[in-house]
């Protein structure tokens, strides 16, 4: 097996933990998965979890780069790394890998994460999106593109000539979630209910006059004139919710949407409702983003 | 007593219980609260809680309008009255009062909710802060203006001709508190500080390009580059919200503030901060309100 294997890529994140063994074109090889994101580690022991899911490979590809990128690089995780300044591209992420030697003497390398701070100086991050954004643009074939990846932190990120030039986040998946769970708008709200129609009403209702705090209240006051039934009131207010936050994205052009295929279908219409071009990026991204890294840093150390 | 007696007026709202007898010229004879909002009257018994805070005066007074305002008048209340649309005045609440006779025999009036329609046909409602606002205009001495009833659902009122023509509601209280309680902001907030100037910072901030989603996310990253500390981050997000809402509430004259102290004196520091003049209304709104709507009901018993 070992002679094909060119690099070993890590998407280690909150919740989730995969490893891939990649060809001499990227091409994944192997990939394996196991129920064992950050927060389910206990006492810190990241190494033996790595060990027991992809100690196999890395005796048996003892030379090859070895990448992770993720949550695993952050204050919870087994390293924190820095952050990295926009504009950033795989080269300039390559060049600030974290080195970490493993018990049994190898060194793998940890990606930072990257920062852009705003006109007024307020900082934002991201950590792990990076690799599945430039890993995107390289499937997608393309040097530049405005990207979406929705979910309870979601990212927009501008790339031009193969750089993140700019990124903001918004709190969106996290905010629904906390208002629908703690608010008393979840007292109108039949959880387990789903209304495409509200939805799209939620993401038309996210252009009107008075600001996104008063049409929270909007929710509440429709559902006790019976405008809007609990059947309806949660596709409605996550309609609202994202409506917002692609409004205050702005986007300009055609946005591609990384993420599970559900809420890359709900951001895909939302983003149409509201007169954008909308393509969901195709599976793999991570993977390919990570073995761009390792392929840099490989032709970085022969460079 | 009872001779001078001429209206009794009741504030009954979620959390607090205030009675009043007034005189002849509106003047509050006498005032009596009880630690009885609607929330905690058991098994519907708020006829025993009326009767025990203000049975005597019902005794000594057997002629006089009494008029109950505020939550009691909800689903959750004694009894649920209907909303009157807007443009409404005094007169067309008196005019709209709900009769309840009590077991005594003696009829008592409960107020109706306001309540006004977006372009978009979505509603907003209040239910008591009409009667303070329309007891603020007459306080003020004056016929129209802008008010804000900063709390859990900000209200904002346009006065007009002593009529509200038009009002909205911000959940602003309520987000900034399901926020800090139950996002991962929580986790950078110390909640027993506060910081002035970090306050002023969030309300700068609310007028940054990103929308509200975003600017959420920047007081997590803000805190993660140590921008932002514990101590302060409680108040910039407070800042923030409130912000928010008064750049959508678009104010365009000065704002007369109604409500407790403290939450008085932060909207209107952040009003002046914002360029809007902004004064507090003194107490007594809630109760000039019932009498000038007891009055009506006399006067209209009359016509």
């Amino acid at each position: 097996m070992s002679e094909d294997t060119t690099a070993i890529g890590v998407d280690w994140g909150t919740s989730s933990f995969r490893v891939y063994r990649f060809g001499v074109d990227g091409e994944i090889l192997e990939g394996r998965k196991a129920q064992a994101g950050i927060l389910v580690i206990d006492d810190g022991e990241f190494e033996e979890a790595f060990e027991e899911l992809a100690g196999d490979w890395l005796d048996a590809a003892p030379d090859v780069p070895v990448v992770l990128a993720g949550m695993i690089g952050s204050r919870q995780g087994w390293l924190e790394t820095p952050y990295l300044s926009c504009p950033a591209s795989v080269d300039t992420i390559a060049d600030a890998l974290v080195p970490l030697a493993l018990k049994r003497g190898r060194v793998v390398h940890l990606t930072p994460g990257l920062s852009v701070h705003g006109d007024d100086g307020v900082p934002d991050v991201m950590r792990g999106e990076e690799v599945q954004i430039l890993g995107a643009i390289d499937l997608l074939g393309t040097t530049g593109a405005t990207l979406c990846l929705p979910g309870t932190h979601s990212k927009w990120a501008t790339v031009e000539a193969r750089q993140v030039t700019r990124f903001a986040t918004h709190m969106t998946g996290e905010v629904f979630d906390v208002l629908r769970r703690h608010s008393i708008l979840g007292r109108g709200i039949e959880h387990a209910a789903w209304d495409d129609s509200a939805f799209l009403a939620g993401v038309a209702r996210s252009g009107a006059s008075g600001g996104f705090l008063h049409h929270l209240f909007g929710v509440r006051a429709a559902g006790l004139f019976n405008d809007l039934s609990p059947d309806s009131a949660g596709a409605f207010l996550s309609g609202l919710v994202i409506g917002h936050e692609i409004r205050a994205a702005e986007p300009s052009d055609a946005v591609y949407l990384i993420g599970e295929d559900e809420l890359v279908e709900l951001y895909r219409r939302a983003l149409e409702a509201l007169g954008h071009s909308a393509m969901a990026v195709a599976q793999g991204a991570a993977a390919c983003g990570l073995f761009l890294i390792a392929d840099s840093l490989r032709r970085g150390k022969s460079r």
